[in-house]
């Protein structure tokens, strides 16, 4: 296993840390990492059906100035559990409380340099009910049944890559 | 459209930019983002295949300072096309070249706070090449037939997201 042999704090922001690290490997050979880490308490992503249909949603993606295809999804708060959180954000997004609400799946983002995980909560038993979020414009919420989903996700060309990662396991756990 | 108002730099390292941008949605509504930037040149991961396997590679991960399961993968250097790329990648992490690339999804990250991209690339028609790349110690090269690549994900706790994410995509190109 290499050995992490300093750790430097050299950004940190209201949302990233970014450190740098050196690390041995074998043989004595070092490299020197940049790692981003967030500074929340992680975030959930809600995959949302009902017997025949999927909820997406298409939000506004500020690092990219454009509308992206994604989920329901959002931070954990303080003290929330990943399946509270998971049910806030749905009441919040779409609109849909679940009373069945299962963990699936821990998406790592790209854990070579950020350490960022999003859980995977597989929500069904859906009913009608709102909650106000701090959303800044109303979400565009997409139903569409199981059968066109990949018709829709051809029409996108900025899905966010949780989506594809959580529909792949999703797929895995129905087939 | 949401308008961007202010993009102020509030911190700048080798391979980060954080900015902090000042959006403001219909009905005057501002908020706050931070977003992040790669300062590089975008990169590519690549789903190397023969006619019956697919191979992945275990490489440590710098972020959660554990192992991951990922696919050939890397920056694209200056001056490099998105293909050339991938063929160096493979060539330096599994020893193979391709001389069939395909460039067939561009992954978003998480386009709500980092710009990131990685293009996925399938490879086939592959034949052994090795180039020395900088990797800090050898990969670990894992081939498997089609019907076990859902095994081979099931005993990795650790999975890069993008892995997932061009799994479904080069599912949907197949099916």
């Amino acid at each position: 296993m290499p050995i992490i042999k300093n750790k430097t704090l050299i950004s940190l922001t209201k949302l990233f840390k970014i450190s740098k690290l050196d690390i041995e490997f074998k043989k004595n050979i070092t490299r020197e990492y940049e790692v981003i880490s967030g500074t929340g308490n992680g975030a959930v992503m809600i995959i949302p059906v009902t017997q025949n249909t999927m909820f997406f949603i298409k939000e506004y993606a500020a690092a990219i100035d454009a509308y992206a295809l994604t989920f329901p999804k959002g931070g954990i708060d303080k003290g929330e559990s990943i399946l509270e959180a998971a049910n806030r954000e749905l009441q919040e997004e779409i609109g849909y409380m679940s009373s069945s609400l299962e963990h699936i799946h821990t998406i790592n983002l790209a854990p070579g340099y950020i350490d960022h995980k999003a859980h995977t909560v597989l929500a069904i038993n859906l009913s009608p009910s709102i909650l106000c979020g701090d959303e800044p414009e109303d979400l565009e919420t997409i139903e569409v049944p199981f059968g066109d989903i990949d018709n829709l996700l051809s029409k996108y060309t900025q899905i966010d890559s949780r989506v594809l990662a959580s529909l792949y396991v999703y797929g895995n756990l129905t087939k």
